[in-house]
């Protein structure tokens, strides 16, 4: 029967088990899992969470009778071990760690090596051996004990007085690292360290080892109140009656010789998640070594071997190794997952110190979990949540090699990095301007676009670079959007890059690049790498859309395929795409779009000589003269139409009307205006007369979107008429067209009335003169707080809403997206927002309004779609917010569309688990 | 017994009444009044409001009876007035007139001199002895009836056919004018006008007076559901049930004659409140002749004659005038209020045509209303109700002499109309420049600061100037809002002048105005005049501020006084102030402001050298160089507060920590920049960089607010040392002071939780050194849609709320003050929005957020001070608005204070009105 307070574990038996995390907390449970798995952990045992409820309810008193279990309880480690607390032979050593039920990383405190005093350290000598090493651990000891228990860790910059006199000690003896002083210095300091917390607490260093014991765990507790882990807490919403538990646990070392040693394994390869035990390890070292990367770690087996001068631990141990693999193997059947497990081996002696659930990429992920599924160790649903959908992204972004990028680093090449905006690898050569962009590749080149930033004029650039690299900027300025729309790598806010537009030439920590050279960036990582690197499709963009390789000889496209195919069986949210080309509607399609949720129309309008159209409608100085522009414009954009819908037959198409602003399409500086003027063949003053009258403080609050079309209905009449044309065409082709109009920025029903008449008018006078009759949608985008809070007034004359939640998001917080990177990356690391908001979307805030949209919307039109077309119809989260509330479909950049399929999957599972 | 559809009036006794204005309409309700007051209404009868919803129901047919009941009315009319509906001797003509609950000006048809016909005619010519006249009455008739009846009139840009036969009689005859045409001509116009409807519809123009009038009847019906009568209905929210009455009148005519005429009057002198009746008349005339301008009508009586030359009705009919002598005094005290009436005088007999409410201006809507108490015709709650809360900015205003703009305008002074942003006249010298206007004004000119549009740096300029002019901007742009705050006379976006800030210049329709030349702008009315005029402060002013003239002295502010009282006796709501100078808050006390609902800060920082030491610590590389600057500030700050808190004494003072962002501060022409990098000794690359860096795309969504509080913690620091050291060292003169603390533009609780913990600090570390306790709130304005939605999170922490309605509604609407001007005006225009947003709190969309902020966040702290400092805290609707909501005040600029308490009493009433 268990204790009250106290929870064992040791010799194949434990008080608690893996359910118990609320009570013993995560590690204190894991301990207990794994010795009631008959797997040796260093016996040990933990004080519940409930014992830290109670500490500070009565002001920093123990509960009673707590004391006499701690003691019961530290006879039977004693036992176990065959060691005994302060004893000059063999002393029992523990370690005092917190563990609440959520892991807190980093924000409570430690101490090592208790039971350590003037006799104990005889002893330990006397095992180990080795006297530095006993007295390496008593100084670090007094030092942990004094800065943690004592109180003497200084806040704010003042430097640790224990450091100070270890700094002094070094100098004294001329050495530079901690390693060289020897066994008498390390005693030496220990005294030192005494004297020094006699003088600054007035006490005597505790030589008692229960006196340690008791100070460490009163100061564990003790840091669960710590500003800091208050902070992080508030932050990220644990409560603060949770508390902590404690675990007291014998000390193992691997450092004690050439039969002794520490490893990490995983029991999957964590990067492609083959079938294979996978680790590595080092003789005579201790944990922080094998990861430190002082000395080369060994690989655990043969399987693992790359070198042969390194020898594995299946070969240098084979019996400690035929062991591990037994624990491995049961631990990852017991668990059903892939496991990351810590061992220590002292003198000969095997001991597991932790097994958690291992971090993978998103290739080892999806291998993992459909693997499981066919080995029968888990069920589909299961696999399904096993995967985060956002790594699926890795698994569709072109790659670099591993190694020529490790060895191009290790070359000193890698110029900068910056923010890992849209992931793949892309190579090629620097251009500033898209104009030269665009020369560059007529003329066979491959290049990267380099740009302070990007702007609607760069999108030819952009379409025809590799990918492209940005100074300034987040992860949702223009580059990066369109960049995640195309699917195309890009680096941005990469602030190190000095550019020079007229000497077309950047230079970053004293390298000098200029157009023509070679650059490779990576979009996954954020690097920026000098020089040429190649770069490979991922294998299933080459299975779905270049159609290269062969469904069946890819294996991760049949692991890729099983898991959408399970999650579209279970999801209930459509999936539609954002997409203004008849190639990205077709890509979109392949990775499972079922319509297209948002066809932005402006971007048609940047084309070739279509600007020129655009450009002259801006001037014309009467609605005449727009027409005739405009008139320019209609077969142009019907064409871009037949040939969308055309790639989407079957399947529903949201078209947006113009958004922008108008000044978006015309230049800006004096020098640019001149020559437009020229060409445009328009007196100059009359052109900068308009860019001035165009002018906006605040464009983003401008004149744009249905205040357009309101100004200027004939831009929305051509198309409409655009629209419903290409329509009646293809209808007339024998394939199904279903179009929606959407209309833009509608903060009134008026508003929306407004335009929707034009649409209508156009819509009957188009299907009359084909003599076509076809089933059509007239709604709205809801991106203004005004829309969700009036949207059963809109919702009557709307036939659907798709949320705009980029603007949505810039309007509720009242950020920029163009401005907000600067200070929002100072509010992240605060902790004053969790997430970033136009990545994630503010369920709180936003997602408040979108809740208040859809009630109200379906008050007045029962049926209404309702859908989501802002970035976060990629981001999970957001996806699965998006389910909860009862939206339709979520509609994002094609390469987001797996993304999105397997987060609504996992939506319904989550629900599911919720409500059982 | 009345009949059911039809309800008769005429010969001292009509069938309805002044209340039953849903069943007859507006005007038929108040033509029964009049005629059962005994007062002499043409006879006649209403066709009630629910025949036309049956008429509607019955897809155009009449119920069953209304055509016996027309008839019999009819009947009694032809009795009451003597003549027979198509007789040859003495005709009846009557007009058909719509008339609905609410009044829909020019929505409806109206068809008049119905009964004429080729027989009747005869007897029309003998009544009135008049052919040509006769003539004109059927030429008329049959034109009208063509268009309205038989529906001739064309839609869009189309010519009315009868308008060109009109203008061919005309060029045949060589006249200009219809005028000029003899009875002869009139009669050929009548029978082409026949012919010409025989050919267009292929009937015959109907002779029979029964079927013209149920032509009528059915027309006017038809014209309820006019696309524009729909959409006008639409756009008013009013119900198409409602349907409208129909008035059938007996036509009478002022024009048969010198025994007869037309003319209107007030009860009282619209003007100034003067109890004495006023009005004009003509005779023979109709009723658009007096209005009309062509002819110069008499005075009515011989108190109103100012010309000799114009004899007065009192002198040319004194048996008529004392009629209506009497008439006038009976409606009054009948209605109880001031009355607009028509009246016409046929063959000497007088008739009333119309009695209304009279429109006034605010000085005689002040008096009216007081002196009725007085007279005890009205309580004093109906008083209150009766001045528009507007109004009163008139009676605080500054004026020009009435004369003598008069004389100006008649001399082509006028230059141009713009918005009339502040009311309030002004006369001065034009400027361009901020530092050559305080140098002008330094050598004794005044001046009026001419500018394309104004901007922070220019406060000083606005300061010392009388009037404000700027070519751009709307209602609540930068010029405005700071003018309306200072209660200086501004007239904005005058986009008829062309400014040459170069050469000091600028020219307007043809003129050129030059720096030093004299301007007069009128921002009561929009005007810009050329020359000095000559400027009155306004009586209350004079009375309150400059006590220049004694309370006793000035019967309008005895008047407005005690309205005043009346108000603050009912009313919930406070008023407090929006004021950041002590000036301004002595002001506003005067005016009867209960302390200030916001300082702002950062005007304090534009003045004098302030601003060097603001840009220092812009431009200082670390925390150091900021503190050092902040630390020039804060002596400045804190003297500045003492100053308000000591005018403000006993009153609490809301004081917002810094809002703008920081490059509002820096100089943004090349110039500027190096100009100013000399005066500061750095080098210009460093500014200029500074400059860039902080340049934002969309400054309104920018790095401001509490999000430059987070980043820079010194700044709120400074000030928030400046606020407790400056209400410590007053509280120890023994004056109370009440601070309290407002965090701006707070999205998230956790922006809210940091910069209070910055203030808290300050203020305990302050009390502490001055030995002071004091109490003081820390709270947050309301101005980010987020904070609406979590306010139940921000309110456990923030003491009060008050709403930053101008920013609220640039979120909710996504509209940007600065540009929204543009499409504004056009969606007034169109309908699209009702009130302009800035003006008017857009109760649906933005007082829809505050509703939910209010809730929640007194959900999080029951006892939450509650207020609204934006602008509509001056707006009657907003202020109504905010007493409905359960506020605790408003706060507004101190012109504003008297409207705002007005507003809340009023507020009170319609409530109490409401619940009864």
């Amino acid at each position: 029967m268990a204790g009250k307070y106290v929870y064992f574990f040791g010799e194949g038996k434990a008080d608690g088990k893996a359910k118990m995390k609320n009570l013993l907390g995560g590690k204190g449970s894991n301990l207990a899992e794994m010795t009631n798995l008959g797997i040796r952990v260093p016996a040990g045992f933990t004080i519940s969470t409930e014992v830290c409820t109670i500490y500070y309810e009565n002001k920093g008193k123990f509960p009673e009778g707590l004391e006499k279990e701690v003691e019961e309880n530290l006879k039977k480690v004693e036992k176990t071990m065959g060691a005994k607390f302060g004893d000059t032979e063999n002393p029992l050593l523990v370690s005092v760690r917190s563990g609440a039920r959520v892991s807190m990383p980093g924000m409570m405190d430690t101490v090592l090596n208790i039971g350590l005093n003037d006799e104990a350290i005889k002893g330990l000598i006397n095992q180990s051996g080795n006297r530095r090493f006993a007295y390496d651990c008593y100084r670090r000891f007094v030092q942990m004990y004094g800065d943690v228990v004592l109180g003497l860790k200084p806040e704010g910059k003042e430097e640790d007085p224990f450091e100070v006199l270890l700094d002094k000690k070094k100098r004294e003896k001329g050495v530079k690292l901690d390693t060289e002083l020897n066994g008498q210095d390390l005693e030496d300091l220990v005294k030192e360290f005494k004297v020094l917390i006699k003088k600054r607490k007035g006490v005597d260093f505790p030589d008692a080892p229960w006196q340690q014991l008791w100070g460490a765990i009163a100061a564990v507790f003790r840091s669960w109140d710590t500003k800091r882990a208050v902070e992080y807490r508030r932050i990220n919403k644990i409560p603060s009656h949770w508390g902590t538990a404690i675990n007291v646990q014998t000390m193992v070392y691997g450092n004690l010789g050439e039969d002794s040693g520490t490893g990490v394994a995983f029991t999957r390869d964590p990067a492609t998640g083959d079938k294979r035990f996978y680790g590595e390890y080092l003789l005579n070292a201790q944990g922080e070594d094998v990861v430190a990367g002082i000395r080369t770690p060994h690989p655990i087996n043969k399987l693992g071997k790359k070198d042969n001068n390194l020898i594995s631990l299946e070969e240098v141990m084979p019996k400690v190794y035929k062991e591990l693999e037994g624990i491995y193997q049961k631990i990852e059947h017991h668990y059903k997952d892939m496991q990351d497990i810590e061992f220590t081996i002292q003198k000969g002696k095997l001991y597991l110190l932790q097994t958690r659930t291992g971090k993978r990429t998103g290739f080892a992920a999806v291998r993992i979990a459909v693997e499981m599924v066919e080995e029968g160790l888990i069920d589909k649903e299961t696999a399904l949540m096993r995967v985060e959908p956002g790594q699926l992204i890795q698994l569709l972004s072109p790659i670099f090699g591993r190694k020529e990028k490790e060895e191009a680093i290790g070359d000193s090449k890698l110029l900068s990095r910056g923010l890992n905006a849209s992931p793949g690898a892309a190579s090629g050569k620097v251009v500033f301007a898209t104009d030269e962009a665009v020369a560059m590749v007529n003329s066979g080149d491959e290049v990267i676009l380099v740009r302070l930033e990007t702007s609607p004029e760069d999108i030819q650039g952009i379409n025809v670079a590799q990918g492209i690299l940005t100074a300034r900027g987040g992860m949702t300025s223009h580059a990066a959007v369109v960049a995640r729309g195309m699917g195309k790598p890009c680096v941005v806010g990469c602030g190190a890059i000095n550019i020079d537009y007229q000497k077309k030439k950047f230079s970053v920590n004293g390298k000098v690049i200029k157009q023509g050279d070679y650059i490779s960036i990576d979009g996954t990582t954020g690097e920026v790498i000098q020089g040429k690197m190649s770069t490979y499709p991922s294998e299933i963009a080459q299975v779905l859309i270049d159609q290269t390789i062969k469904k069946e000889d890819s294996l991760i496209f049949q692991h890729f395929s099983k898991l959408m195919q399970w999650a579209d069986s279970i999801r209930k949210l459509g999936v539609r795409t954002n997409a203004d080309t008849p190639k990205d509607s077709k890509a979109a399609r392949n990775f499972g779009a079922e319509g297209i949720g948002l066809c932005r129309t402006e971007h048609m309008f940047f084309e070739g000589d279509r600007i020129d159209a655009m450009r002259e409608m801006i001037v014309a100085d009467d609605i005449e003269g727009r027409k005739k522009a405009l008139a320019k414009l209609l077969p142009m954009q019907r064409q871009d139409f037949i040939e969308i819908f055309k790639a989407m037959h079957d399947l529903p198409v949201i078209i947006r009307t113009l958004d922008p602003p108008l000044h978006e399409f015309l230049p800006h500086t004096d020098k640019e205006i001149k020559n437009l003027a020229n060409k445009m063949n328009v007196p100059y003053e009359k052109l900068q007369a308009k860019v001035i009258s165009l002018h906006e403080t605040n464009p983003m609050l401008g004149h744009r979107g249905c205040r357009l079309g309101i100004t200027y209905p004939e831009i929305t009449e051509m198309q409409a008429r655009a629209i419903f044309e290409a329509a009646c065409e293809v209808d007339k082709q024998g394939i199904k067209v279903i179009p929606e109009v959407m209309i833009p920025l509608v903060g009134d029903v008026n508003e929306f009335v407004h335009q929707k008449r034009v649409v209508m008018k156009v819509a009957e006078e188009v299907m009359d003169k084909y003599g076509v009759k076809l089933k059509f949608l007239v709604g709205t985008m809801i991106e203004i707080p005004r829309a969700c809070l009036t949207a059963d007034e809109i919702s009557k004359e709307a036939e659907f809403f798709s949320f705009g939640t980029n603007d949505l998001t810039q309007m509720c917080f009242g950020f920029s997206r163009d401005d907000a990177e600067k200070f929002l990356a100072e509010y992240m690391e605060r902790g004053i927002l969790k997430d970033p908001p136009f990545h994630t979307l503010d369920q709180k805030g936003v997602g408040e309004l979108m809740k208040v949209a859809i009630e109200k919307g379906r008050k007045g039109r029962p049926d209404l779609e309702v859908g989501i077309c802002g970035e976060h119809g990629g981001d999970p989260q957001s996806v699965k917010f998006c389910h909860r509330v009862g939206m339709d479909y979520v509609s994002c950049s094609p390469y987001r569309v797996p993304v999105a399929r397997l987060a609504s999957a996992q939506a319904v599972l989550e629900e599911k688990k919720k409500s059982s």
